[in-house]
C-alpha cells in the first residue's frame, strides 16, 4: 500500500447557484434545495451527448468549503448525537471531500445543465456526471 | 471559471480482490462482483467509527486501469449501441475516474471492512466511503 501516492482531480464544471453560503445551505438536495445551472467545461460537452431532461444523474462535486481535517462529527450537526465517523455519515468534512448528489436534469442549453434539487453552493466544482443505475438501488 | 485548477485526493484504502484483470470484472458489481477486503489506512481509522455489519455504504474509488482522455463510448462495450458521451454513462473511461459503489458490510476487522459485492479490481485505490441515506432514493 502507497499511501504516499495521490491522484489529481480536474473539475469538469461548476454549480451556478443562488445559495452562496455554506450555512444556507440544506443539507441534503431533498430538504429544500434549489435548481442550479451546472455550467461544464466546453472541452467535456462531447461527454454529455445522451444526456436527456428528465432523467435523473449523479454529480459528484469538490466540496470546496469543507474541511479535510475532520475525522468524526455529530451527524447533522446534532451535539446530542454521538461523535461518528466521518465515513459513517454524509458529513462535508472528510479526507477528501467529494459531495455526492441525485439531480434530475429540467433543461439542457449547450454545455449547461439546469438540474436539481441541489445543496452544494455557488461555484461548488463539478468532477464527474454519472448515469443513475435502474437495475440498482443506488447511484 | 478557473479550468488550471486541480484538488488533490489521496487514498484512504485499498480493495483486495480476487479480481485482478479489468477484462475478468463484471461491469457492475450486482452483475456477479464478490465480496472483497477494504483495507482503510490506519491514519482513518477513526473515521470508521458507526460503521455496522449488515448496513450499506457507499464507496467512491480511484479507477486507476481506466482512461481519462476518452468522452463517448458505446454503452456496456456494445458496439451496436450509438456513441454515447461518457456522462450519460458507466463507463470507468471519463476525465476523472471515480467509481461509485453501493455496497453490504459483511465483516469489519479492526480497520478492515470486508465489503461486497464490488466489481473493483484488487488494488483499486478507494478515495471516500458515505452512509447510504434510506430518506434518498440514490446514493
Amino acid at each position: 500500500m502507497n499511501q504516499q501516492e495521490t491522484y489529481s482531480l480536474k473539475p469538469v464544471g461548476f454549480v451556478r447557484s443562488q445559495l452562496v453560503r455554506r450555512e444556507d445551505a440544506p443539507m441534503q438536495g431533498y430538504e429544500g434545495a434549489p435548481d442550479v445551472w451546472v455550467e461544464v467545461d466546453a472541452a467535456f460537452a462531447e461527454a454529455m451527448k445522451g444526456i436527456e431532461v428528465g432523467e435523473d444523474l449523479i454529480l459528484i462535486t469538490w466540496l470546496h468549503a469543507a474541511r479535510r481535517d475532520i475525522l468524526q462529527v455529530h451527524p447533522r450537526s446534532d451535539e446530542s448525537q454521538p461523535l461518528t465517523g466521518v465515513f459513517a455519515t454524509r458529513s462535508p468534512d472528510r479526507p477528501n471531500p467529494l459531495g455526492l448528489h441525485r439531480v434530475r436534469v429540467r433543461q439542457i442549453e449547450g454545455s449547461r445543465l439546469k438540474v436539481g434539487p441541489l445543496e452544494a453552493i455557488d461555484g461548488t466544482p463539478v468532477v464527474d456526471i454519472k448515469l443513475v443505475l435502474a437495475a440498482s438501488a443506488d447511484a
